[in-house]
């Protein structure tokens, strides 16, 4: 029993809960459930004590037979207090919430907190793409873009924890405006809020695509509107025009916004995972296509470009793993 | 004597070889000359030699006394081989130069070879900006954009060995063509070239500049006119409202591209250098505040952003140490 630990994976669309055995990186058992944009810091612990709660009695288990509860979170985290500071893609209102201590006081074991990206970096590098690799990127697409950055084997923190946030990287001087506020940012040119905005705005100039067939009530002009990865896939195997040329615009500035990566940070290989980036091919292959051709030559063509091993659960085990400290 | 070796920094518009005392960091003596775009192989090994036979003469030394030479060239290059591979600022006709094997026959000493920014990001590590910082990112601004990473205490030479080139990361996506042939380069926005290709549009276009009072002949329709650091810093001084705009735009560039390397390698200090950076200070005064402003709020209030200190010598100080392996 001394072997598992409990791996949360907090997303922009849903919270993944995991019981997982830490050395072999296998799933005991598991429990998922929608997340909100309006969530306080009440409720979005709640959402947490629920998946959690799910996935021991999926896996069987109690709480104090694992090794503790690690959770990994889309923003701004302070791992060392174990506190969510803030975060853009999630709940707006929840900033400074003492995420650790909350999970430690209600379920009796070691908790801890990081950012999303990294973990779902540890899962990779523990039992998935990057095993055995020591330097490399991973780049996760869904809601926003995440990545982080292993060197020599080892996460690289940053001076204020937030190293690998390629997704706020300059993309375009001026251009769009971000989630976080800032401008030109390569989330707002790749990630699947960027590619719904795409689609939607089509939609509103009249273009005609299947994804108004494929989602019931979809509503073009509401500020919340989604498009979830498996209709993009959907669409794009369906060969929908606006659908094709929105994922391939983003795919080929996600392309460029790599190609920076490879040029200054060099990695020995790139992991491209997430939600949007694990349906929908055609993403991957312009991702692919684009950072090659405009990579400096040496590190363009060297660079590895490979796709996340772990899935969905990249986070969930990287997250078990910390919790454990293993 | 053993604590001395010869350093040479290859620029875009200068080399300039010293003979340094590789425990004190101390200058022992220095020659610098012109390069040119149109040197062949062997011209530019010339240039070389002509100014360490200037920088020994200088020093009242012989190579023989000095621990080796290093050198430092803009350019891409393989370390373990002494190859200089390529390089695009310097002359467009020398590939696979094999730099170290010949210095070493000429001289009779131990020869190395590194990228310029490298060497410079040592100099700066061993005696100037960086020491004693473990984590950090040297910038130089000139000709090119060149940078260097430093963590925990250890360039990071990235898997093909160019790990740095912050000059070829996007700042537009699409953008102007680079000198290395991509599109939309920071290097295409924030360097002397494209401060110098700025102006010269302006002065085509009918704006006047007393750039065309501080150089005699200058040609705004020559392919390689160049404006000098010098003549950008007294042009400022004097208040002139083209090379001002000019050095803005650059500036404003250069720091949205150094928010993207505090978003994602997220370092505790940038170190900026490089002549024209060295030269004009309104340079500096505009990358660092948009730095600032375009970074993550939590990364971009802590970042520190400084001056590298050896100037015109982390070059062929960072040289010289690699040189004599100390």
């Amino acid at each position: 029993m001394a072997n598992y630990a409990v791996g949360v994976d907090f997303g922009g669309t849903k919270v993944l809960a995991s019981v997982v055995d830490v050395k072999s990186g296998k799933i005991a058992g598991s429990a998922k459930i929608r997340t909100s944009l309006f969530d306080s810091g009440d409720a979005l612990m709640d959402r947490i004590y629920d998946v959690v709660d799910g996935a021991l009695k999926d896996a069987g288990m109690k709480a104090k037979e694992t090794q503790g509860i690690g959770v990994g979170i889309a923003g701004q985290v302070n791992a060392e207090k174990g506190l969510l500071i803030d975060t853009a893609n999630l709940s707006r209102s929840v900033v400074d919430l003492p995420m650790a201590s909350l999970l430690t006081k209600r379920y009796g074991v070691d908790a801890a907190i990081r950012n999303d990206v990294q973990i779902a970096a540890i899962g990779e590098h523990r039992f998935g793409a990057g095993k055995g690799i020591g330097d490399f990127i991973c780049i996760f697409v869904g809601t926003g873009i995440g990545g982080a950055i292993v060197r020599n084997g080892e996460l690289i923190p940053g001076a204020a924890g937030n190293a690998g946030e390629i997704g706020h990287t300059m993309l375009m001087a001026d251009g769009r405006i971000c989630g976080c506020g800032g401008r030109g940012h390569l989330e707002a040119y790749a990630s699947r809020t960027a590619i719904t905005k795409a689609i939607l705005g089509d939609l509103r100039r009249g273009r005609k695509s299947i994804v108004t067939d494929l989602i019931d009530d979809l509503d073009p002009t509401a500020e919340h509107a989604a498009i979830r990865s498996g209709i993009l896939k959907k669409a794009v195997q369906k060969k929908d025009k606006v659908v094709i040329e929105a994922v391939s615009d983003a795919g080929k500035y996600l392309g460029m916004g790599l190609s920076s990566v490879v040029n200054f940070v060099n990695p020995q290989r790139i992991i491209l995972g997430g939600g949007v980036m694990e349906s929908v091919d055609l993403l991957f292959e312009q991702a692919e296509y684009w950072t090659r051709r405009e990579a400096l030559p040496y590190a363009g063509e060297q660079v590895e470009i490979v796709r996340s091993k772990l899935g969905d659960f990249s986070g969930v085990v990287g997250a078990a793993v910390i919790a454990a400290g293993a």
